[in-house]
């Protein structure tokens, strides 16, 4: 297949910057990938198993050359990032992302852009609470969903490129207002995270006198918990941007456990069981 | 191994009931193995499996040989059974459960049985959100913790031996209060269920126009609601029978989301970071 890009930048060369970086050689979608992170020994290790071609380490040593760069750092540091980059993006260069969260991320990308490089927001849902260039793998985005979220700014032909891009490596392109991508992860995604985290912090709070709890916990609790190994910065900056949609997720959320706690307070065994039944059919559609 | 019981019941041919069956009979520690249930297409697929010799599904057709008897059925019932069964258990059958639940449920047994027959009550800690004979196996329980949970009313003997069968059967044999292991499987088993149940349900009750939810939904919202495939009767009556227990769970678990969702709503980052930070190094403590 021919070359999409001759200089791709990754910024952040973790699980997801990472393994875009190897289906992209690996499919050999670019002509060389230059990674650019805050920590050395991750880059160093990210070129030695065959991401990098080379990778920079200084904001200002961006490769002027560069016709696609894509951020992969955490949501908060993204903005940031590109304006860091700004001065020495050429005209045309198409940038993305990878994040959790859109809105305010787009909306702030094309502000900052403006007419100089096209953007085009995009969530490979593809996670794990694995984290770090060891987790990368080519076949990561292989079948999984990526959303693609344009807004009327965003330039037709680098929005067909980009889907274009995710579909050779692998992935199911789809498209979603950035603003319902934000309310549909909220639901699917930041909420359990919350839920995960505070189940986990909820045991470690709980103290019985000469008792260690965590040695009770089975495949139940350890399964409902997985995702609190999340890296934290991560899913702070998550929180942090999708905070109206996540907000109105964690309202409906205590709604539910304060009718549950009521049902179990009154004894309501009926209403219990009703609600259990309910979410066994639903949790068992899921797979 | 010598044989421990010459007639032992199973009340409940389901995973836990079905596995007990199967153990007992593989180490050799049962004469018979004779099954109870309300539902006769278990029952045979239960003794064409191995698990038994023979069943009945009439209390009143108990077997009177019967010199142990363990109450495997959802915890709501184990009582009222026992009623049924008590006119014909013979003077001390050493009588036991598996149930979730132990304080209420304990006492009950015990005022019921008196000294007519040896209760001793124990939990092995071997769930799943698989039920019914045919998720059973031998091997359940081997290298499991079962909780033994004796009050000063129990026979000494009758505990020793109850211990000694368990261990017979591959598990490490705790022993605890009753009150204190309902307040430890309150938060380490209990209140995940309800957590989950709720989460499968927030997203069932979240409504986006032209949208299906539930295809959004990636690896960390299946594990998350995992055990919210399990058996709806059964975690009713768990909740309803762990009441005090299980609502101060969900109390401080209410608290611990109020505080990160003013946290969110403020930006507080380094509080959120902080809290996720300490849900992942608890989390990984677990393995």
């Amino acid at each position: 297949m021919a070359v999409m890009f001759s200089t791709m930048i990754v910024a952040g060369v973790g699980l997801i910057g990472g393994s875009l970086a190897l289906a992209a050689k690996e499919k050999g979608l670019v002509g060389e990938v230059v990674g650019f992170g805050r920590n050395e020994a991750n880059l160093r290790l990210a070129k030695t198993r065959g991401m990098l071609d080379r990778y920079f380490a200084a904001p200002e040593r961006f490769p002027e050359e560069a016709d696609f760069l894509v951020l992969g750092t955490p949501v908060g540091s993204i903005v940031p990032l590109a304006q860091a980059f700004l001065p020495r993006i050429k005209k045309g260069c198409l940038v993305s992302d990878v994040g959790s969260v859109k809105a305010e991320l787009v909306g702030s990308m094309e502000r900052l852009l403006k007419k100089d490089a096209f953007f085009v927001g995009a969530h490979p849902i593809a996670g794990s609470e694995k984290w770090g260039p060891k987790a990368a793998k080519a076949d990561l985005f292989r079948g999984r969903r990526c959303i693609v979220t344009p807004t009327r700014n965003t330039n037709r032909g680098a929005m067909k490129k980009m889907c274009s891009f995710w579909r050779r490596i692998g992935a199911r392109v789809e498209l979603m207002d950035p603003r319902i991508h934000d309310r549909v992860l909220g639901v699917v995604s930041h909420l359990p995270h919350v839920v995960a985290y505070n189940l986990v912090n909820t045991l470690d709070r709980t103290r019985i006198p000469n008792l260690d709890l965590s040695r009770y916990c089975g495949g139940g609790f350890r399964d409902t918990t997985r995702i609190a190994s999340s890296r934290p910065e991560l899913w702070r900056d998550i929180c942090l941007m999708n905070r109206a949609s996540l907000i109105k997720g964690i309202d409906d959320y205590i709604r539910g456990l304060e009718r549950l706690r009521r049902w179990i307070r009154e004894g309501e065994a009926e209403n219990l069981e009703k609600e259990f039944t309910q979410a066994l059919t639903v949790r068992n559609r899921l797979g």
